[in-house]
């Protein structure tokens, strides 16, 4: 077993902070070469998610989708304490944790495929965790 | 290789419960200090989340965020059978299996970070299954 | 640890694939008794999830959600470029990773739960990786 954790300082209230090549790093640095990898972050208002890392457009829509199917105060209970319950929601949805195969010595990414934090209540420091099986 | 496996009873057709203490009792009595726990629910309406327990209303808001974009008896086409759509549909979007790193013989949550099993189509009883992986 | 992969041609734009057969082949191959299964899509436009496969009419009914949620061509950035935005988005919420307990030498599912490959941009050849780790 493996394990590193960085930090990610988000700018915005909303983003998407494309931490693919950390995660490479980290498998790369960790010798192992076929085994699994899961990434973490400790947090209720930010998730993660493996998606297209080609055209940052890809994760404005995503942001653009959340946000009208989980509007910001529409009445949430949760906004009367931290005013931030539509981050809850989304981070709820899209997760804390993801797992990639490593196969001879990297994640197991698609051509189209990064590992993106989404931020949904920045801006923040936020921290990742990649424990990696052998 | 560690597992235990448990059984909550749900009390309403719709309800979160707090499992966080299940699951640090069970990392605690499994001994391993590094490595990964998966939380497993074998069931087709219900779900496993990882966000805030602090505040009961964040997963009430969840709830009702759900119940928008997923309307009970709008026309699905498994209610004819067993008229519990939209709980195979929610349940599908938030996922039966989480993952969370063993950091120092403990579960990595987060501060805000709760287990969370999430019922659909209560009330019934629900199997937990605990995976530890060191 | 045990990896196979294998390739699923999908024959419609949106379609709900169960490989829950094949999973259990490849743990059964494995001989692994007690462990936990990966399974992972190298892709941004395809999803996995666990759920009903028993009445087709499930996934039916969660691609018409997902549909409602994520309309085709709603002023997606990314369309411009590729035109499968919603794709995109879809892929994003269910996820590309899913993980199983590996119970008595087979996959942990319940009695209403099997493996689904979601398509949200097909026709398209597949990539599918086992990962089990024991």
């Amino acid at each position: 077993m493996y394990r590193e954790e960085f930090f990610v300082e988000t700018n915005s209230h909303e983003e998407a902070i494309n931490i693919t090549n950390k995660i490479q790093e980290i498998v790369s640095r960790s010798g192992v070469k076929n085994g699994l990898c899961n990434i973490y972050v400790p947090h209720a208002t930010a998730g993660l998610i493996i998606n297209e890392d080609a055209d940052p457009n890809v994760m404005i829509d995503l942001f653009n989708a959340l946000r009208k199917s989980i509007p910001n105060h529409a009445g949430w209970l949760h906004d009367r304490i931290d005013n931030n319950a539509a981050a809850h929601i989304k981070s709820s949805i899209t997760s804390c944790s993801v797992n990639i195969p490593i196969i001879d010595g990297k994640p197991g990414l698609g051509t189209w495929q990064g590992v993106m934090l989404l931020e949904f209540d920045g801006p923040r420091r936020r921290r990742v965790i990649v424990t990696i099986i052998s």
